[in-house]
């Protein structure tokens, strides 16, 4: 579909992610629940009036509405590729994917704190400078109990194994030990999720033999990983 | 806020809310699951491209991103007044208030059918003619169990009892006793939720011996009722 209505009115963000464990799009788990230790701050914006996240303490979830500002697709299609389905299409509006008609993303995360500049959270799938449209608190009735999951219900995931071949204490030494531990547990929780795109995924099951790392950049780390037979091996890890 | 900076893009509907419970703001529920019984047809745009719902026949439950398209108001305070808290105020992002510096609004509805031209849909908290941004699965992820609700939790509804002075059956005699009795449920629903604002309820208080009635309407009936001691009347109802 391309674009052509306008909506009265247009949106303007009112936040943006910051110090998101996420600086690019490739590694960023697709929903934050699934990383529960990867984090941001939702720097709210200084034209806000004052007290509109009054009373947001009180919550331990929220929603945080964002635009997806770095898909610059002119067009949609209808069917995409979920890289879960391994080659079979689904209708656009039957997944999460970003590739969306508006590109709006929609993030539950976990509420950390309230900052008078903004808010801490965790568990988050949204890359830095992300702009965010609006922040919800997650209420009683968003909670469904039986909830039936469609083609996500038969959706099998491969256990993936993680090799490292590099010490994070020497990468961030003067970190401590549980941030160290955070750290790998967002880099081995990006990993697992299986984060190859299908035609890499491709490449890689026709040459076996083939030998060259893949890089992917979170918590300001450029981490450097091969394919092995059943999951991945980090050999270099930098900061950015 | 006023509004300035434009996100790069701007949203366009890809669908309409036609044939709701709700025609009006006034009586329409704060949430849809609070109205299981009400209903909807999404009428998908004729520009989307085939198989964009393809798939979507097997969730049970969807987010509909939704635009305010009745909220005019240039600029949005950081802090307001919900009713239930019946004079104090919150901050705007801790409510799911559709006064909001982006007027998107997030509503989780059962889906009940996928059509070629759209998707019916219950429990629904959107006036027909709302245009919808998007169409999202509701999937494992959005289910917190022991989150907490904040402000939420501590709300009190007072029981409101419904006396009804006039017979469903003679104002829509050629309906089915089961749509009667969801006509019935969706009215009952609404009147519960207690509908008046703030302003009005203090008009009632300051006058107990007023008999002005007040009308709503939903599911295309004019409904005219009366504030008793402890709920409502209803007086009267015609098809619009």
């Amino acid at each position: 579909m391309k674009r052509s209505q306008l909506v009265e009115g247009h949106p303007e963000p009112i936040a943006t992610v910051t110090r998101s464990s996420f600086q690019r799009k490739f590694g960023t788990p697709r929903q934050g629940a699934l990383s529960p230790e990867s984090r941001a701050f939702i720097k709210l914006s200084s034209r806000l009036p004052k007290g509109s996240t009054s009373g947001l303490e009180g919550f331990s979830h929220l929603w945080l509405l964002s635009w997806f500002h770095e898909n610059h697709n002119k067009k949609t299609k209808g069917k995409i590729l979920p890289p879960r389905l391994q080659g079979a299409s689904m209708g656009v509006l039957a997944t999460r994917s970003p590739h969306r008609f508006n590109p709006i993303g929609l993030t539950l995360v976990k509420l950390e704190s309230v900052e008078d500049d903004g808010l801490w959270v965790s568990g988050i799938d949204l890359i830095d400078a992300t702009p965010i449209l609006d922040i919800k608190p997650y209420i009683r009735e968003d909670v469904v109990e039986g909830a039936r999951f469609g083609w996500l219900e038969d959706v099998a995931s491969r256990p993936i194994s993680i090799n490292w071949s590099v010490d994070l204490e020497k990468v961030r030494p003067l970190t401590t030990v549980d941030e160290r531990l955070r750290l790998q547990n967002v880099i081995e929780t990006s990993l697992k999720l299986d984060p190859l795109p299908l035609a890499y995924k491709k490449k890689e099951a026709e040459n076996p033999g083939r030998r060259e790392p893949y890089g992917m950049t979170l918590e300001n780390l450029n981490v450097v990983f091969n394919v092995t037979e059943n999951g991945f091996d980090i050999i270099d890890i930098t900061a950015l």
